[in-house]
């Protein structure tokens, strides 16, 4: 292990950056010891380790990974960490070579895919990635995404499922045609008024293979996928405010999928 | 209308150090038209209000209030906005007088009663009004508090609803006798593996006063609750997160309730 006791260490410089500027190409960064745990369960490897021995004290666990360590005072650790109580590390992991390509995908029957359309903040699709995994969706697939895919925010606000779900970012065009070659059905999720949009408690959604499509906060769902959808739903509302935070509604509506698969009699 | 053109001037000094202190006792500050046509819907009284004229052209709508109004140039609006895009309105309102006790208040049959027992961050409580709102909760009581009611953050994530809606701080004993006085059935709600709980998609809650307690992010919810309850439930999880945020688990529990109430055959 090194030791850096100097904020002007080029280490810590380089980790500096790579803090700042959110889309690096070449790396991430994950602060924690629950979300360092899930991506090397996601079989990320950490190039670079910098743990506080004032707060971190699990030695052992990081002595397998082959990558550098570097000892940091809790001064280092307070100006670099994020978050407090995140557990004294943070870690340097590269980009893995993503090779799953959407269309060499199988689709079995029970399938539950989840299209997330230009949605924006990294907090809600932190989010929407830890329902995914509560809910055991099978496929997660972002389009128009305007934000780095391990985004601070994102692993946090994931718990760190963000390293360990199958996650696929695709166009548009290439997610309709799996879809369609499938014979998956879509499901078009929203608030407004749509000609044929049905309340989610009057809809039928257990189909043996079926997407939900959510769009972004402020635009909502594309026409393109209102023109292909099966069904659109909304969630009935019964107070003054008119709509629910995307994350909340994708709650909502996955969970009621669940319940109409597993539990309606 | 009184122009300002100094961040140096008193009354932005003053308004800095309301932004700065979260907990003031006089009064709050509202950003935003809609919040700020929320916290006049709830009747709250602006005593001042600081537009950029850049930006806010609504001028006959802030007439009518009986408050200072203050113009102030972009760049000083710029400056204490803590959100871009929120409509060059910034007002100081004054505390409302909260007459409203709960051991006056009447439940009536098919009532449905929120208790948020040590909810810490605010734009987790902001978030759950938002969502009480939506389904139409009838009382909203919040034990514990640690953090000011008309926070900021609160403000912003329940739209504004924080000021329309009927919120009760209450401490938990007098909050168990009204409940028990009133008949109302008490389900609490966790994640952990207690000898009682049930799944949710496998619980009758269809009961006609009913009120659901949620705990704190950390703790969850206290054996105070757990030992009134009638009902300890679960939210199924198939993943390999162990938990929900309480905002999201609050949006499934409530709406399967909504559900359960009037949408089930």
């Amino acid at each position: 292990m090194i030791k850096i006791q100097s904020l002007q260490n080029t280490k810590i410089k380089d980790l500096i950056k790579v803090y700042k500027n959110k889309n690096s190409i070449n790396g991430f960064i994950v602060e924690g010891i629950k979300e360092f745990d899930m991506a090397i369960k996601g079989n990320f490897s950490p190039k670079k380790i910098f743990i506080c021995k004032k707060i971190f004290h699990e030695y052992n666990m990081i002595e397998s990974y082959h990558s550098i360590t570097f000892l940091i005072s809790l001064e280092i650790f307070k100006k670099l960490a994020y978050r407090e109580n995140s557990g004294g590390i943070i870690a340097f992991f590269k980009e893995k070579f993503i090779s799953n390509q959407l269309k060499n995908e199988k689709i079995i029957n029970d399938s539950l895919i989840l299209i997330l359309d230009g949605i924006e903040k990294p907090g809600n699709i932190g989010a929407i990635l830890r329902i995914a995994d509560a809910t055991g969706i099978h496929f997660i697939i972002l389009c128009n995404m305007k934000t780095y895919i391990y985004n601070s925010n994102i692993i946090r606000c994931s718990l760190g499922s963000v390293f360990t779900r199958k996650i696929f970012i695709e166009k548009i065009e290439s997610v309709f045609l799996w879809l369609k070659k499938n014979k998956v059905k879509i499901v078009s999720t929203g608030f407004y008024h749509h000609k044929k949009a049905k309340n989610l408690y009057r809809t039928k959604l257990n189909y043996s293979k079926l997407a939900v499509v959510f769009g972004s906060e402020n635009k909502g769902i594309s026409n393109f996928w209102l023109k292909k959808s099966k069904k659109i739903i909304t969630i009935p509302m019964f107070g003054s405010v008119d709509s629910l935070n995307v994350s909340h509604a994708m709650s909502v509506i996955i969970y009621e999928i669940v319940r109409q698969r597993n539990y309606s009699t």
